[in-house]
């Protein structure tokens, strides 16, 4: 059973009506709702309103896959998460980003980059091409599919050179983007995803839900996390696999801590 | 004439006998002189002990290539100065991070990994080979060469997969790793390249200098610094490239900043 | 379970009587024993000198994973039997390269470069270390473990760029070799492994063992065999997704075959 | 100055009226004599028409960077041009296939993939992105720029994940394709550039002609032609470069060539 929190900063939900109607039990809920349709994985939600953002370290550490959505309060997440985020992503967590979330700060952070992009509401006709036929994430999906109405986001897209390039996305109004790319930082699989504009009902789409939970099956790792994914141990002379004897000046003692 | 900066925490140079006869002209000051007996390449150097540790804006503004050699200090490097070289980066300065500086706070952001690794001091026998001979960093250099004395580091090495790999160090005392690594991040491209601990001559090696030289010349981007290398520009509706309308409801006006 | 063929050109076991003293039933039959203790995995075998090398048409369109030991009879493989392997790969079927496989035609047909290394049979020691520790090829295994007895491959390696570099080998005399690198070509995982000389008991390790079934589950992919991988439809005007006309001049006919 | 041969299978410049119009001196012509024009690049034309191609082996001996355009002609080249170029490629010879020769047999042989697409000749508009904007083959380009009438070619493009990917193209009739693609086979850089089918007038296109001018400086390596590129030379034991002792059974005599 792979262990999903599909986290949500649930705030258009609250506030605007049209989202409100789109996702009456927020866009966590609907994405929840498929995944926990689906064989072999158990999705929970989290949002941003909850203590500690619904992501005390307890949870995390108990997550396979983490599912992020952010988008009007990015600089309203505490660096403490982010940190637990990003650590538990280096042990094992696999860590999906959808749409508005290219700028969040987990995101921003695993890449070191700025993830910047161009954009345009107009609820324009989006269609995504699959660039990597064979992928688990593009597993049982047709060779397109289209998203009636949505944002624009248009390149260059300010990401490191992934490790692959599962989708491509046209646009209606003359652009092209990346829209499905995977990097792996530490032992964590990271996915983006482009689709899911709150304002339209993209997170009902049966292929988008398709490819989430595709994505959770691929992000997973059955390994227990992976701890002391920071540390940088000293080696003593003594315990070389190989016979070596200390040679020349030395600024450290065996087992000591090193300079960070 | 590329135009490279040696910036050296200076350290050990100062507080360390072994280290002082060694490099009496700091490691920077070595490097330095060695590249600018270079045709085309123009040295200079830094130190953290330098006001904005010898990088103020203007400087990094008009530098093709920056080379970093960071241990002991790691922690005093101010985030204003992080963030500075960071975003010339992504403009297209070329970033060359030697040994130890695989802990440095502007490598560690921008590769969003740990970069950890395990270590040894005894002064061991080091030996590279190339793993990508016809690259320009392995330009003019044999098949392998040999450092007799050099600091031990190990794999794990707590880095994204790498554009390339150019160099595999073998160590006497049975260790192996990926010494010579190339990414991109925004325009900038990034090169790290493992050997010079500070208690050895490995700076004086005519191999490690022809490595570091060719590395400037790889890392150097002839074209201008990009400038709003962070920004994610609205493109508005009645601006597409092709005919579109408004459709659908909207959170944002044309041209406004969006959320970060 | 995930149907797998483990393939050997069978000679020197039938040649060398220190080759049959350790593989009393074939290297095939050593790797195949072992993974048919595992879960999940079904593993049979097949030598050169079957009918069609053991792999006629019906068998490759019913494995999940075929694994590849050959050395003294690359030349002996018909070209029938590598295009019908290379096409399986190309629409999903995995597939497992060992030690002197790097030679074999099917490797260097999927690689496109000459993927040659330095050798030398010295019975020393081996070491392989983790380079990438939670990949799913890892699983399992301590951060390093030593073969006594191996023969050395060293660097350069003929091969393009991998996806991943799993793991990196120390040599008892000096040399390195990226030992575990991942590629995908079309819809197969591609994974080469070193170890394996014939005259060692290799493929009795329990390390071994794990790696090669770690292989297997990372290689198999679930879905269909894709067809018409070599397939180039045209897309004939009237079909377009948007609406357009035809312009300009033509050399085709709308659902013609092309050139080739 | 990088000496660089443009190849032109030459056949519907003297077949098609139309294609004759655009090109009076062939593609080839048009190319070659907008690579003239740039500082430090010397461009010669081949065509097939001509004994070996046009490619004997002083010719490619002496060649920086070899432009390639082909399309109804691929299977009447020979073999032996075929592995004559591909060697070179291994040796450090820059490569550049231009449009149809996504088929070529070099490019295939080179990929190990089909190198498939669909198509569609309706002479619809063309958009590309840059998705590299730092990029060496960027330089000095716009973000996008147009070709208002070209053939279209959609993904999935059949070929193994790039390097990296620098152009992205949208199309008029609602496809994508990744349209400027860089790969490394051994010493050769290789670059894939969509546009150019034979009946508009693309290569008289300003910003086409500045990506090819701009991937013949990238593709070109500075460093004489390597020789020996399928060498797997044997280590002999005595010669190792940590002493070491022969250990077990031998199939193989020091310095010998093993198999193949």
């Amino acid at each position: 059973m792979i262990r999903t929190i599909v986290w949500n900063e649930n705030i258009h939900e609250t506030t605007s009506p049209a989202v409100a109607d789109l996702y009456p039990d927020g866009m966590h809920g609907c994405i929840a709702a498929a995944l926990n349709r689906e064989e072999g994985i158990e999705a929970t939600t989290a949002t941003l309103q909850e203590p500690e953002h619904g992501l005390p370290a307890e949870r995390i550490a108990g997550a396979d896959v983490l599912i992020w959505w952010g988008h009007a309060a990015h600089g309203e997440i505490s660096d403490a998460v982010v940190e637990r985020v990003v650590e538990a992503v280096w042990g094992g967590m696999g860590l999906i980003l959808l749409h508005s979330s290219h700028f969040a700060k987990i995101f921003k952070r695993l890449m070191g980059t700025p993830c910047n992009l161009t954009w345009r509401e107009a609820g324009e006709r989006e269609r995504l091409w699959l660039t990597a036929p064979g992928h688990p994430i593009a597993r049982g999906l047709p060779d397109h599919f289209e998203l009636e109405n949505e944002e624009m986001y248009g390149e260059p897209f300010g990401v490191p050179e992934p490790l692959e390039t599962v989708f491509v996305s046209w646009f209606q109004g003359g652009e092209v983007f990346r829209s499905g790319l995977t990097w792996r930082r530490g032992a964590g699989n990271v996915f983006y995803f482009r689709p899911g504009h709150e304002t339209y009902p993209t997170y009902h789409d049966a292929n988008v839900q398709r490819v989430i939970a595709n994505a959770v099956r691929w992000a997973a790792n059955p390994d227990a996390r992976r701890t002391g994914v920071t540390d940088a141990p000293n080696r003593p002379v003594a315990d070389a696999l190989e016979p070596i004897e200390q040679r020349g000046a030395r600024l450290h003692h065996d087992g000591e801590d090193g300079f960070r």
